[in-house]
């Protein structure tokens, strides 16, 4: 059984028509592929999720988790049901999937589920029966029967999951925009569609700012080998990137794409002795308040003391703040500041590992527009500068200028994983 | 382990602030009843229904039934976690339950479904741990998982199977009204609270146009012998109705009720030769077409023709016009008539069965008001007639005078209903 997961985003399912636009698409895809059997993957109507939400908090000051996601599964049930019967309209059998009847399990962590197993026969019964399965996103069952939610990407964790456990051809993730591009176009009018990029390049790209994907979904389809398609609802043949297994790319470009985030607040002590000590209480103290740090670099000065920054969530920065300014007496530190304008720039490519001066390259293209490198942070597919947020965008068309357009775009086309012809 | 059923309907949580103020009332209550367990059902927002429904009908023409119902099921969902997370804001536990979690299973007949079973299990544990169930009213799952729906009156008779399944002490109905009246208190200034009526009495109010309990949630309680108490959310010490078996009522009174309906239309087949055989034929075709005929009279004429009435629901008298008129040459009769202006009264109660002279009674009061009798049918505990429409509201009272307001109104408490001493 050849089969193929759609997932739809809130956007692409926002009202009525949108839902319908959607049954089309499914129409004209089954009609151009009528071997493939379809899983539907739809997320609720944009906006829906954050109404019930405020529902909640206009009843009560503090939600009970469980109760929550109770409310906002509804969400996806109304959507599931909405593209059913358009399909069943449109003369295509459908059946709609609540978590429960897909067997989608979770553990119990309300609002923040994670996938624990999916029992693939009932879908599979659905699509035997020559129906399309219209299955609801987002949510889960945990193994007592409570209703859960995925959390921020759920859905396609949801539709990525399903390929898996249904060992599908590919998932297409269908969005507002054509694909993974280099750059964000917004910034960078000279960035173009990605064709093909590894699991691996869309992991860092989405953790390093790339908004199109959910780490969390790019991490689940790189565990289990599952093919992603991005491409947009309302022009499908518009483009189309593909993210797949780093050994099925004939080309491994150098940089795929340069992505950033301005939502990290960075934080100085200054002029701290016994920096290893020191820190390791801090950061511990840190962990415990569940403040995540990102780079940090350390600089010895002449008189034998250190001074130490890092990158925490700017959204937690004022807690991190207070704690440190908490411990600086007990450290001997002279003080602690905090700088939130800044941005952080990444270059990712899986060709980064097997070259040599990649990061002579970036200095020299940030120096040539005269842009300050506050930190700097590697790994081997990805190198990340904290700059001045004012520079940001100049520093993202530099390093876009100097590892992509340099580049010739990558045109061949890698044979292992054209799945399918005819979208 | 003491357990009490609690239904709200539409109204009573048609938005947050009533959801908040039946959370209230249940705090009440259970620090008055620390011993007594509680389950909630609830209703969709006042409203909430029909906007969904409405949504589907302007995505599709005619939206699959199976989705339909996997649509509206929602409406519940939103209100339990509502209530349940009020009731925990309030600090009194509670846990959200829908039909699959509640294990209340239907038949497959979708938007109209009937409860087959209740696994009261998984209620009890809830209640064994000292939460109130919190129990989404109207839907159910067959036994394949598949969401549906109960139909008109659903909720009501979601609460009494569960009061049936879980034994408990009465099925609390909380609506709009303090109780169940004598008449409409809108066409009968005097009309009064009913403290007690059998369940067999109310069955015949429901059908007879009772518009504050549904048939079959009455039905249900009759078969399992739920007492059912009709009270109001918004005045719950103004009063209320207690429905209970007919053994436990200690005066029986002739009449309970006088009820009146306005949905009906007579339609008439005028001078038809063997009868019999004709009208074994028509109502044979109009059962068919799913027509129910309610009352019937035959009129035999002098020269060896009858004519026949019967009432039909109004919104389907048209197509039994219609069948009739094309049924007229092959039947030999002369003609048919249609009257829409008719409402039927009647007057309901279990004393009637041991009294004589009811219906004597009746036409003395009707003919006092100089109303004409177009129709009459009896039960052992009811008896109908049809009128001109405008007249409607005059027989009402009359009927009410005769044999309500005449009656010494029942006082005796009958002790073995008196399931509990403060609401």
């Amino acid at each position: 059984m050849k089969i193929i997961v759609k997932k739809f985003g809130g956007t692409s399912v926002a009202d009525v028509g949108r839902i319908r636009n959607v049954a089309r698409l499914l129409k004209r895809f089954q009609e151009r592929n009528p071997d493939t059997k379809l899983v539907v993957v739809v997320s609720a109507m944009a906006g829906e999720t954050n109404k019930l939400l405020s529902l909640a908090r206009s009843c009560v000051e503090n939600p009970a988790v469980r109760e929550l996601d109770v409310l906002v599964a509804t969400g996806e049930q109304v959507t599931v049901a909405l593209l059913a019967m358009s399909l069943i309209e449109m003369g295509l059998p459908a059946r709609s999937l609540l978590a429960q009847q897909a067997r989608i399990t979770t553990d119990r962590q309300y609002m923040n589920a994670k996938i624990e197993s999916i029992n693939a026969a009932s879908v599979a019964a659905v699509l035997e029966q020559g129906q399309i399965a219209v299955v609801a996103g987002f949510q889960g069952v945990d193994d007592e029967g409570n209703v859960t939610t995925l959390g921020r990407g759920g859905s396609d964790i949801t539709a990525v999951a399903l390929a898996a456990a249904l060992k599908a051809e590919a998932c297409y993730i269908y969005t507002d925009v054509e694909g993974v591009f280099t750059a964000d176009p917004r910034l960078c009018p000279k960035a173009r569609l990605m064709k093909y990029v590894s699991h691996e390049e869309m992991l860092e790209l989405a953790n390093l700012g790339a908004k199109v994907l959910h780490a969390r979904s790019v991490y689940f389809a790189m565990m289990y080998g599952v093919p992603m398609v991005v491409l947009s609802t309302f022009n499908p043949e518009g483009g189309a990137t593909w993210v797949v297994e780093e050994e099925k790319l004939v080309e491994k470009p150098v940089v795929t794409g340069i992505t950033y985030r301005t939502d990290d607040a960075k934080l100085t002590i200054h002029r701290l002795r016994h920096a290893s000590k020191a820190l390791g209480s801090i950061f511990s103290r840190l962990a415990e308040e569940n403040i995540s740090i990102d780079m940090i670099t350390q600089t010895g000065l002449e008189d034998g003391y250190t001074s130490v920054s890092f990158t925490v969530p700017d959204e937690k920065s004022s807690r991190a703040l207070g704690l440190l300014q908490e411990a600086v007496p007990a450290l001997g530190a002279e003080g602690v500041s905090i700088e939130r304008d800044i941005a952080k720039v990444s270059a990712v490519g899986v060709g980064m590992q097997y070259h040599t001066g990649v990061a002579a390259r970036l200095f020299e293209a940030l120096a040539a527009e005269q842009i300050e490198v506050q930190m700097i942070g590697t790994s081997e597919i990805k190198i990340s500068v904290v700059v001045p947020r004012k520079y940001c965008e100049v520093a993202v068309r530099a390093l876009h200028k100097a590892f992509i357009e340099m580049s010739p775009e990558l045109v061949a086309e890698p044979e292992r994983v054209r799945v399918e012809a005819r979208q």
